[in-house]
């Protein structure tokens, strides 16, 4: 019995040293490969670049659907579809005016502004009024309509500069951004300024989506985000003359909802082809850049999955997916439809992983303690570590993967470094030169190798 | 017995964690103090920006060292001690010129490049040549006298893009940089031309020091560095003209040695006055760029620890030194005076820590593991890596630091991300503007962490 038990042992060890040492030699081929065979950045020079901005319903949104497309098939994916979804189709328009106007100050100035996403516009020879000034949803109420009505509310909500992670300070400041029109409508505001969302100290504004809440007010206010500088002007004017008015003006347009797709390459699995491993980014991005971060850099990584099993013939076990969803930023129109087909034709994901988060230098992967894919993935923490991925944290999670995860599928989050990425965020300057070659490509290889490890010992 | 024992285990354990808690707290407050009240940001935009490049000997570096005196001091030094170290004194002179010349690709065309520390100057009318490609110094070898003689010899030697961590590129390609020329010359070559040290496919050339081995050669020629772009043009130029010409100009000289100073700044400590734990970087930088990355950046990172311990009201057991070292681009005639007076005044130095891999975004430590220096830091890797300190390696070192570490004193050093730091490293893009204040500051709150970390708890 002895005997026998320490041959199994030893039977056990050597073949856990082989895997291991297999997966070492396998995992350089893919570094080696993302680094110096990849199109992962000259793809996205061309979305970037050629394509550009690409909000979800307009031309360039459809141009990158066929871009997807036809790069997927390049790529080396068994089978391209084109999932239909549904999206909104908002429409930014030509005019966005601002100018702090006080005859006290000797002031009549142009600030630096951008119209927030699924806005109303002004009227056609825009708004002049006064502007209040709150720091907090509870400053606004402690207000009210009394000293609100009739004026711009403007949130000049700092990011919490001493927040590690700027996607905190970004959680902490954005329900102001989302929610703040409304909530200022409420009181009988008529238009809404929010500070952007960013610590960097630039005259680039920073757009984002925002909703309105018909529960909470039924008039829909125009909502724009001031540039950070442009928001310190107005604080400090209104400091020293708080009777000044803004003059607001913009011109964009909610039409009905359009027709797009997702766009989704694979690579049938061997041995579980009914069982899927996705990942992916989005291929929408807003308009005022060239998406280049967001999520450029998350379509082209994941799109490179596909080439890379292909190209070092790696053939998965189970089916590999490269998912380009639509209409991340401003509805989730794609996620919706991805989950909905999931659940309807009732297919079997092992586990869903995002990288939007921009193209930056990795650091880890938050996943998921369900299915005990986050216990699976740690296995793998040795193997990545000399690779840049040193942290694997439990908790993972995307917008676009999130009905996914309402479904049971266990999600990851790909967490590149972002000090950066707060910068440049929805803003003029998320442009392809902001993107590092290698940064982007390690992030893309990080990626390739954990969906590698994960079809190999899932079981 | 059982009941003491238990008491006393009681005891140790709530001991602690009360440590571990006060440790989070305190972490949390230098963490604050770095990212929104901290001088490293704007400190370095005056050396960058208003000093300016500073190559040891010149009116730059001397203006460094008085401005590194007198932060040190308004940081909250009690000493600020000007130690005196004898430097090399190259200077660049007005002309580098360089080109190429075909008649029959109908080329005459000027490539960027940029002379090497130390090099000798061209003839006042330059040189013209025959040039001679290799990839390595085998293949020079091979070539010998015959091949080369009266050549121009082209280390066209790439960075190695497979490498994950660039210093390991750098370190493989520097050694044609640094020895290149004597080994050239022992073949009769007349000058000396090497790709830059990058992956950065741009025109600004890389300098760096190299040095005349008499031992293998008497005869110093001169040696330049092409730009990424410019080698590939000269490459490219020979496939299809291997007798293409290239002419040389310029104007360096190697000047008498001159006398210059390291700068210390110190808290005297409460406990241990005499024991030493000491950070630092180095305050000259080449002279081509603004010495930003390198090593600005380490050096305001620095003088903010003295700066923090002092605002934060922290105490420190030993004496904690700032230690801006001078003359570690060609020479490190700081580095060997500040060992020599440690090892003729017998200071005992419990660690010395160098940060001179740019201001990036923070990784971690490699730390020696001598003097249990690295299982005592390891212990602090749960308190640092809410921090993104998330790698505590064995084994640390730097350039500055090395005569300490000769001295038997454990190293450390800090690792920020590099994949960018290689892009303009000894370039004239070396500059302010490529600093970005959160990730400065969040490695400068890693150093000052640690080091409050080791004087508390180093026994």
């Amino acid at each position: 019995m002895k005997k026998i038990l320490l041959a199994s042992f030893t039977f056990v060890l050597s073949f856990h040293f082989f895997a291991q040492d297999n997966d070492t030699v396998i995992l350089r081929k893919i570094y080696d490969y993302y680094l110096t065979q990849s199109k992962t950045y000259s793809n996205l020079e061309f979305l970037a670049t050629k394509i550009g901005g690409r909000l979800s319903g307009s031309p360039e949104a459809e141009k990158a659907v066929q871009w997807a497309k036809k790069v997927l098939y390049e790529a080396g994916a068994d089978t391209v579809y084109l999932q239909p979804c549904m999206v909104p189709h908002w429409v930014r328009g030509k005019v966005e005016d601002c100018k702090l106007i006080s005859p006290k100050l000797n002031l009549n100035k142009k600030l630096a502004i951008v119209t927030l996403g699924s806005s109303v516009a002004t009227p056609v020879n825009g708004l002049t009024a006064n502007v209040i000034s709150v720091n907090s949803f509870d400053e606004l109420e402690k207000l009210g309509t009394e000293k609100i009505k009739g004026k711009i509310v403007f949130y000049n909500v700092y990011f919490d500069d001493k927040k590690i992670r700027q996607g905190a300070a970004y959680g902490e400041a954005v329900v102001y951004r989302a929610y703040g029109a409304s909530r200022a409508a409420k009181y009988g505001a008529i238009g809404m300024l929010v500070r952007s969302m960013t610590s960097n100290r630039n005259n680039s504004p920073h757009t984002g989506n925002m909703k309105y809440d018909t529960t909470v007010s039924k008039t829909k206010i125009p909502a724009f985000a001031l540039s950070y500088l442009a928001a310190n002007e107005l604080s400090d004017a209104l400091q020293k003359d708080p009777n000044l008015k803004v003059y607001l003006k913009n011109e964009s347009k909610n039409l009905p909802d359009a027709p797009s797709f997702n766009v989704i390459g694979e690579i049938k699995g061997s041995e579980k082809p009914n069982e899927y491993i996705i990942a992916g980014g989005h291929l929408d991005s807003w308009d005022n850049g060239q998406g280049a971060h967001d999520d450029g850099a998350g379509i082209v990584q994941t799109i490179e999955m596909i080439a890379m099993f292909k190209k070092l013939n790696l053939k998965p076990k189970h089916t590999i997916r490269c998912v380009c969803f639509m209409n991340e930023e401003n509805g989730l129109g794609g996620a919706y439809a991805y989950a909905k087909e999931a659940e309807v034709k009732k297919l079997k994901h092992i586990t869903a992983l995002e990288t939007d988060a921009g193209g930056y230098t990795p650091r880890g992967f938050g996943v998921d303690t369900l299915n005990g894919m986050h216990k699976l993935v740690s296995k793998f923490e040795g193997l990545l570590k000399p690779y840049f991925i040193e942290s694997i944290k439990p908790g993972g999670g995307g917008a676009d993967i999130g009905p996914l995860g309402k479904l049971g599928v266990p999600l990851i989050g790909f967490e590149p470094d972002t000090q950066r990425y707060f910068d440049i965020h929805h803003t003029a300057d998320d442009t392809f030169d902001k993107i590092h070659k290698r940064e982007l490509e390690l992030g893309a290889a990080g990626i390739g190798s954990l969906i590698y490890l994960i079809d190999k010992y899932y079981k």
